[in-house]
Formats: C-alpha cells, structure tokens, sequence
C-alpha cells in the first residue's frame, strides 16, 4: 500500500509525545514500534512504546518461541516494553482523548496514542455478493490461473487464496511479492494467456531495529498439523568471517521431516544475509529437496560475506542429524 | 591459506614505493591489485598499479566478457590499469632490483614490484610416485568416497580432483570451500565411515572495491563445451527498494539449457547480496532446477534488502524467454 504524502505527514504529526502502546506484535505491529521508537530519539526526546501481543511470544506467525526470544532481546535493549500473553479488552479515554488501555489480565497502562496491528482480513464481501465463491479465511478461492468459480472472473493478490506449494492446500498470506505474482498472472490469462501461479511458500520477512527476521515453510507445529513428522535444530553462526570487520550473528532453524528427509521450512534471526537465506530455503522447497542437499550444495565463501561454512550448510547438517 | 604474522608483515614492509605490476588477473590478483592500491592510499601516498591479463578480459575463469566489463569498471575508477590480452614475457631487473616487464605485445612497463598470480598446480608429485593415479589437470584422482586408486589411501582439497555435479565430471578448482568438505568426507570414510561427497558446481566469489563477484556452474561456452544448447540474459536490478538509503546495483546473469530449460549456472557482480545469491543458484544447480523454478519460487521482500521483485526472479523470467 502506498500512503499519500499528506496522509504520510499527518501521521508523523499526530506522533506522540510520551507514550505509545502497539496492540500486536506481527509485522506491522513491530514496524511501527521501531518507527515510533526512532521518532522518538530523532524527534521529540525518548518515547515509551509498549507492545501487547496475545500469543506467548512476538511475531507468532512468523517465529517460534525460542526465535522470538532473539528479538525480544532486540527490542527490550532498544527500550520497548514487551507484554505477552495479554490482549488489550479496552481502550480508556476521556474528553475525546486517548487516555489509555486495560488488558485482559487488568493490567491499566496509560498511553496517549494506540496502534492497533492486530491482523488482515480479505475484502472480499463484494464479491461473494456477486456470486464468488470464497475459500480460505474468506478470501476469494481462485486456482493456479487465478480464475474464480464464475468464468471470466479473476482475482489476485490481497483478497484472494494462494496455493501453499509444500502442503498444497489453500491459505490466506496477503504479501505484495504474492499479490505482484498473482497479479501477473492473472493478467496474462485474462487476455487468453495459460499461465500458471506456482504458489507460495509462506516467505515473509521484516527488520526491526539491527534485526532481519525471516521465515518460509512450515514451522514445527505447522508440520505437525499437516501431517508430517518434523525435527529441528537452531544455530548460531556468523555473517561474515571471524576476522572481518562488521560481522554479525545469524541464528538459522531449518524444519525437516524426519522420515523422508524432505525439507520443511526455515526460520532465520540475523544481521544481515538473511533474505536471501530465507529465499534459498524458499527454493528448496519449491524443488521439494532433501535437508541432505541443504547441508552439501556448493556454497561459495568470501570473508566478508559469510564463514567458509556456510551458516545454511552448518543448519542443515544439525538437522539431517535428526533424519533416520 | 594462513600465512604466518612474521611473512605478512615481511610482505607488507616490502610493498613499494611507486608502482607495482600484477600478472594475471584471477582470484588472487584481484585482491592484490586492491591490497596494493589501498595499501598505498593509506600508507604512503598514490601507487600506480597495472594488471597484465592475457586473456581478453578480467577474470576469466569466473565471468565473461560482458560480466567482467562492469568489474574493470570499477577497477579503473579505482585509479588501476588494465592490460588486457597480454602476457608478461620478460621481467627486466638491474643489480638485484625489478626494474619493469616485457609484455608479448612487446610493451615496456617500468615497476619495481611483480606479482606473479598466474594460477595454481597440484603439488601430486609425491603421491604420483609413491604410484598414485592422478587425474584431472594432474591432480590426484579420487572417487566420491575421497579414495584413491590405491586402498587405504584418501585424498582431499587443493591435491584432489572433485566431481562437477552439473557436468558429472572430473574437475579441478582449488577452493577452501571443497578441501573443508572433501576433508570432512575422507576423515569419516578413514575411520571406517561410507560418506559421500556430493560434488561441486564450481562456485566462487571474491571482491574488489565495491563489488563482489560470483560465479557458479557453468559458462555458455562451458555449457556448449558440455553438450548443452545455453541461453542466456543479462539483467541490472538493485540490491534494495528503490527509495531505501545504502541501495547498489546488482548484474544478474543465468545460464539455461535452451531445451530442457535446465539451470547451468550464473555470474553475479553487485554491491552486496552476491554471495547468497550464489548459493542458492549452486542450490538449484545440484536439484536440476528448471529455469521457471528460478523465475517463480516464493522470494521473500523487505525494503532493506530487495526490490519487490528479487532480482533472482527477474534474471530468470528473461532467461525463460529463451527457452523453448
């Protein structure tokens, strides 16, 4: 979405202050604890921001917990208050001011300014009035061309179903990488074309304060529940090598099934290099491959760009450790 | 390789002066010629460096000509000469001192510093008279299992030969990367393991200035050279989201089999992000990836490290336009 930038100035105004409380700790949600943070020192002196997440740890559709904990660190270093495991139940104000919240565990935090980052759901009530069909999270069901149940009736991107391509069911992530592939798509078949979208692997990623945090497949539990039967292992390692100025840790999970070996999903905390890890690891699920080719594929090595063993390489032997 | 305090600083004493010439420029040139340069900017003012390549461009074992042509541009803005399809022929000296070269084009070159990076040779004798088959560029010959025609002895890194996993054959290219993991296969196989070594695609990386350089799999000459029908394209995408502080260019090139649409391998020269990038070409390189694998896999965005459209998927869309 692109803000206009008169939009994109009277938010800045209306910036507080002295208090800030983020309902949600997604992506959105942590986007703006960083922006309002920085705001704050930049601009009008330190600001309290405290974030209230409902789950047990931040980023819960990105991160399990024990990757959560790595950026929960980053963010309580940077001064932001983090409260897990609590809902905001009601919002307080007085004379048509925000004067702030109570939680579900009746905790009452004052705050002047509240951003609610608490999810996305499909604009898609126009559409099944008009006969379409909706899947997934109520979001337009659409095949590999983008087509709806109504011929002639496209859809893409935000409000529409996507293809998990390692589970092959239908789910609902609206990303702009998806929503521009879709939308490709579904312009070429809509001029007759027969293209296919080839689906998605849930590839996400976001930075917060020093911290890239990525994640593509399937976690643990969500291999679980799509009936594999998954092993991990979490990593630390380094971006670049241990002499070479500027080196930061990178900590790598990589998911696998432990009977085939079949690479599940990855999640990955770090400096820097870590979108393109998260791609590679998105690639490899395309393809379906092995943990066993994660940990043996040719990876190059230059000092300032990585160890001689690739951090993916080191991951992935730890896993297949685990494979029989 | 390590070199001892005392050596490195021995060298460092012994860099000139005025100008220094490079002979060869591969890997290890490259980085003399910036160590060389840098080296004189901060120690002792200006040093003129020239590198004399005999083949028509720079790098030749990693890029072609049009690829290389965006790294000698950075080299000359860099203040380095290049001379290209020229061979050191005489080095001219005077009561012990370096005076200058002869090139084969008969040019006169004053310098009081050579540095001869012409490439590197197995050092098999030994083995080859204790009556060990060499292979491959006279290098010693193992199976994947790392063994030798003869029991009991294994072989591993700089000596070896290691197995192309795009070509399946034997090749030789020395790199850290493979005697690390070649050394790890043979000391499980020593002690009564029976590990395979999986191969390698040739990847390699360095960087000179600003720019990293990558190359993994092969060439279209080498892909002719191997029985394949390539195709190719050359792209220029940017490292970040337009708009984002600290963005750099990036030159994305992939190599298809024009009937199979088999991936063959990429060169890749940017600002940063090579290296990963790299990987996860050498990735698909040891899965027999299809070049609309690589156009349409989940990539993941974020503004600080990417376009929306990672430059991954763009180089790859335009090579699938080629392939039939």
């Amino acid at each position: 979405m692109q803000q206009e930038p008169a939009q994109h100035q009277k938010l800045k105004e209306l910036i507080p202050m002295h208090s800030s409380i983020i309902a949600g700790a997604g992506l959105i949600g942590l986007e703006m604890v960083e922006a309002f943070k920085k705001r704050g020192q930049t601009g009008r002196g330190d600001m309290d921001v405290t974030v209230v997440e409902m789950a047990d740890h931040i980023l819960p559709s990105l991160l399990d917990k024990n990757m959560a904990k790595i950026v929960e660190r980053e963010l309580e270093a940077n001064g932001v208050k983090i409260i897990l495991g609590e809902r905001v139940e009601e919002i307080l104000g007085r004379d048509g001011q925000i004067k702030g919240i109570i939680t579900s565990a009746k905790r009452n935090i004052d705050s002047d300014f509240i951003v609610l980052g608490t999810g996305v759901r499909p604009n898609s009530e126009i559409a099944r009035d008009a006969g379409v069909e909706l899947g997934y999270a109520n979001a337009i069901k659409v095949d590999e061309y983008m087509r709806t149940n109504i011929p002639d009736i496209f859809a893409a991107g935000d409000c529409a179903t996507a293809r998990n391509y390692i589970t092959n069911k239908d789910t609902y992530i609206p990303l702009g990488t998806t929503a521009n592939k879709q939308g490709r798509v579904a312009g070429e078949n809509v001029v007759g074309g027969n293209t296919k979208f080839r689906g998605i692997a849930g590839s996400a990623i976001t930075k917060v304060f020093d911290l890239f945090i990525g994640k593509t497949g399937l976690t643990s539990e969500e291999g679980i529940r799509n009936g594999f039967d998954p092993v991990e292992e979490l990593i630390e390692s380094i971006t670049r090598a241990g002499y070479y100025p500027g080196n930061k840790p990178i900590w790598i999970k990589i998911v696998a099934d432990r009977k085939s070996g079949r690479v599940l999903g990855s999640q990955i905390v770090g400096g820097e290099g870590v979108k393109e890890r998260i791609d590679l690891i998105a690639l490899a699920l395309l393809l379906k491959a092995d943990i066993r080719d994660l940990a043996s594929f040719d990876a190059c090595y230059v000092p300032p760009a990585s160890p001689v063993w690739e951090p993916i390489n080191i991951a992935a032997s730890q896993t297949a450790k685990l494979v029989i």
